[in-house]
């Protein structure tokens, strides 16, 4: 019932399922739900029992055998293990389409990673505040990543100008990326970098979609 | 010079790579860029020339070793190998936060593949137009689906809804699934899925952000 923070190495695996775990347990719990059994939450997810609990043993949580896990303090746990102790704020580059969508989406969610600043070149975006959130040129990223103690990046900037405001984010700092850019980061190996491409995404699912709709003649 | 299919099984990496380069291809056209060359095209991805060549080949096209590929050439080579020949309809379920964020973002982006009509069961949603779009209750999916012919869909519906509609996307015969919901889904073998979940992505980003910024002693 400890929530210790063993010295073991969490694979990226293990945190993304923490992550999601965490959200469902969320949403039981909004639903009234109090405790929840390895074999449940592993059916929920398509995993196994076994995996949960080697899982949930690395935050230093188990669970009683006639009970189960508690949902709240198995949420508290997780929440001890992933967050920072302090509010981690990010930093925003690039307020087109997509980087609008991204604050939008990200608004309000999490107190302690929240969207803090945003960043553009385009005069008519700077010092507007969207989405609850001011924007500043890009001239002012690394001031104000260091005075704001920004601490992950989110880059939504065209593919052009990826690996300069990569850079321009490590210098003022930053050891973790979400990258929405469609191109490889070239960055040192102290920075996490994960990428995520909506249309490539998209486009991937229409094709393969579309074969598989050839093959049973629905096309 | 050719743009024929060929009848090889293309990987899901290659269709991954063909959508980037023509999304960075359209970019350098953009720029007034004419003509590159395979090691050129590599070096933005950081990949090899002899891997561009082969994907480039599946597609049907193959440059001069004088002037490299005419990049409008290719653009359309890959298109004619990627896009269907008709317009491919995209049904999107979900106009929560992220559901509209999606939507703002894809539209008209691609004019073959875009979201032609959106889902929901808040009656206060329903037969708005958001971004262009006109969103329907839930319970109209399969008919919409079947009268205008949507071939693929995006699931943006919280996690406990995320396999009963995915369920009611298959039976209308749809056989490619954008899946944003934080959840697996469990479909039949002929249909494709691919999973985005952006909150799992920023927290991991935050996570080993921390950890690389405190092996630092930046915080």
């Amino acid at each position: 019932m400890s929530s210790q923070k063993p010295k073991v190495v969490i694979s990226e695996r293990t945190i993304g399922r923490l992550s999601l775990y965490r959200r469902l347990l969320n949403d039981l719990q909004a639903q009234g739900e109090r405790n929840i059994y390895s074999h449940e939450l592993a059916a929920m997810i398509g995993g196994t029992a076994a995996q949960i609990r080697r899982d949930l043993m690395a935050v230093g949580y188990s669970g009683s055998p006639t009970h189960g896990y508690d949902i709240r303090e198995l949420v508290l746990s997780i929440g001890n293990f992933l967050d920072a102790p302090h509010m981690q704020g990010v930093a925003l580059v690039g307020v087109g389409n997509l980087g609008r969508a991204i604050m939008a989406f990200f608004s309000g969610r999490r107190p302690r990673l929240a969207i803090a600043a945003a960043f553009d070149n385009d005069p008519y975006k700077i010092n507007r505040v969207i989405h609850g959130c001011r924007c500043y040129g890009i001239e002012d990223l690394s001031r104000i990543v260091q005075e704001q103690g920004l601490e992950v990046g989110i880059l939504c900037v065209p593919s052009q100008a990826a690996q300069d405001v990569a850079e321009r984010l490590v210098r003022a700092g930053i050891r973790g990326i979400l990258n929405f850019a469609p191109i490889p980061l070239r960055v040192p190996a102290n920075v996490y970098v994960e990428d995520i491409d909506m249309t490539m995404s998209l486009e991937k699912v229409a094709y393969f979609g579309r074969q598989h709709a050839n093959k049973e003649g629905l096309k």
